[in-house]
């Protein structure tokens, strides 16, 4: 299980669970390892299985070692309960069950097969193991990347609210790639009216790409016809409140998995306040400005000791600019009181 | 002299010049390189020599082609010119003049004793191949490193003041080993009255380095007795004014080479202003605060045209943290006027 826990540390922080899986014969030699890259590839399981057969490994009655309850559910790829039992797995030693009620099952339909389970194995590592995904997966709503673009002095644009362009080609290019990533993008309303963004992704040529993440514009206010939001796009969705939880509950009905909150910083704010955050991607670009509005607004922080503390997970530079990539540590999902009532919302196309 | 340009390029951004030279002979062909590595470590000549001597080659007669005129003076390493007449070199190729009145002089030496010496070769690519040191020497005045050391959001202390601390012991630790290299620290009166800082370079024990910088408090207020400040370290320096040319001249006429600058927001907002900041070392911890002083006070900058972009030359993961060094493009303090009146100064051990 400390390899499986080694090799699930490979897989990227992000909206999904960092899972290792370890193939042993009886004697406990090792016939095949693997890990979760990330959204769209084989589960940890799968490509264990696969470098088993790369190396000729004969995996018949074989022992899966795997930090995560491996699923019963077909998303993007199939089921691995179904998967171990067509390999003619044996024996699985799982350390985390899935908290998640939709993949969940995957140890008792083996168990039902006939497969040995047994689970709890270093649980406490296992969860660690799983990084961010585990608390938006646990409370029923979709993982949460804020998004920050601001000036070495913390600035997202000068007094007279300009902002076009504070990061470059380039970091703009990479935020681009992830809004093609996410199934929805969220601002509030003042960003809405102030910036006029259109929230699409696109190429660098400035062409739509294919998938386009749900537009959700958050707060009382209109959105004016004309706006770039009621252009070509992703969906326009309003939601009439100012609870982060109940956008995510709406946003969690219609099956969102990954939300990017853009702005603005009373937007920023409220989410972190709420403990809704899982990572931040802040892209940092060398301009200095000395004046004007901060990414993130007031988080009722007065004296040092409780300041949110992130832990990063990557650095990257980006022509000029860089981006740091970090966890919201300790989750304060985990004590989020559920959303209360039902906000009325919109759905435009 | 295009590849004593390459070679020139290969040094360290910062406060020391950028040089590369290359050793020809009759033929043209390649007998040495060498490139200024940095404060401290020997000249491009010295280098190139040295490189030739290591191959075996013969340079007497040799052709010398440097992006900067060798030097007439004894700093830290001795005259290059007197080192390239030692060696026997027969012509030397300059690209640019130096600009700097204690160093300059080689060329009339180097003519003296019988060199061929050629000047003005390439020298826009020269000149920017020196990098920021160039305005800082041509102006006669220290050069500046301005240091920031910021939340995710771009504060630098919580509502209350408190700071301690924002940036991780890895980030500090690098922070101190720049402090042990320059001349002086500057710090407003505010941060010496508000933060109580010790301005002193400390090694990873917390004990003294041996060289410590001058410590200088800018501003009207007294340094109450019972400070850090008149503790241990570098001798203390009270300048009473605000006008950062001011500081400087009194810095430049005491030999400081190199000023950090280390806040607080009014303090960087008046250098950077007044064009006489070099570069940036800009330290940003993953924290995220809402609220509190940002890095730099108001630069009267109202719209994102005006924005100070700076040149990032370097990005260097510290621990958790990250260090961005960038220097200040176009530095205007090409424009600055030359200080006025001399302020009041008071020296204190």
């Amino acid at each position: 299980m400390r390899r499986a826990l080694e090799l699930a540390h490979r897989g990227p922080m992000g909206p999904n669970p960092r899972v290792g899986c370890v193939l042993l014969d009886r004697d406990g030699a090792v016939l095949g390892e693997g890990w979760h890259r990330g959204a769209g590839t084989p589960h940890a399981e799968v490509a264990a299985l696969a470098d088993a057969r790369e190396r000729g490994a004969d995996v018949h009655g074989a022992t899966a070692v795997v930090t995560l309850e491996p699923c019963d559910h077909t998303g993007r790829t199939g089921p691995c309960s179904t998967v171990l039992l067509a390999a003619g797995i044996a024996r699985v030693v799982v350390s985390v069950e899935d908290p998640n009620p939709v993949a969940a099952g995957g140890a008792r339909r083996l168990r039902e097969a006939g497969v040995d389970v047994l689970t709890g194995v270093l649980a406490d590592e296992g969860l660690a193991a799983l990084g961010a995904w585990l608390p938006a997966v646990r409370h029923g709503r979709p993982f949460v990347t804020l998004k920050t673009a601001t000036t070495l002095d913390g600035r997202i644009a000068a007094v007279d609210g300009t902002s076009r362009w504070i990061t470059s080609d380039v970091a703009r290019r990479h935020a681009h790639a992830l809004r093609a990533d996410v199934g929805a993008i969220v601002v509030g309303t003042g960003t809405a009216l102030t910036d006029d963004p259109s929230l699409t992704a696109r190429t660098e040529d400035g062409s739509l790409v294919e998938h386009q993440p749900l537009r959700v514009v958050v707060g009382h206010r209109d959105v004016p016809a004309g706006s770039r939001l009621r252009g070509p796009g992703g969906e326009l969705v309003t939601v009439r409140t100012h609870d982060p939880a109940q956008v995510l509950a709406v946003l969690h009905e219609r099956e969102v998995r990954h939300v990017l909150v853009e702005g603005g910083p009373t937007l920023a704010a409220a989410f972190l306040a709420a403990g809704l955050v899982d990572e931040v991607h802040a892209y940092v670009a060398p301009v200095l400005l000395g004046a004007g509005p901060a990414a993130v607004g007031d988080l009722g922080i007065t004296t040092i000791t409780q300041a949110l503390r992130l832990e990063p997970s990557t650095v990257v530079p980006l022509g000029p600019d860089v981006l740091v990539v970090a966890t919201v540590r300790n989750a304060p999902a985990d004590e989020a009181p559920a959303p209360a009532a039902r906000p009325s919302t919109e759905e435009e196309h």
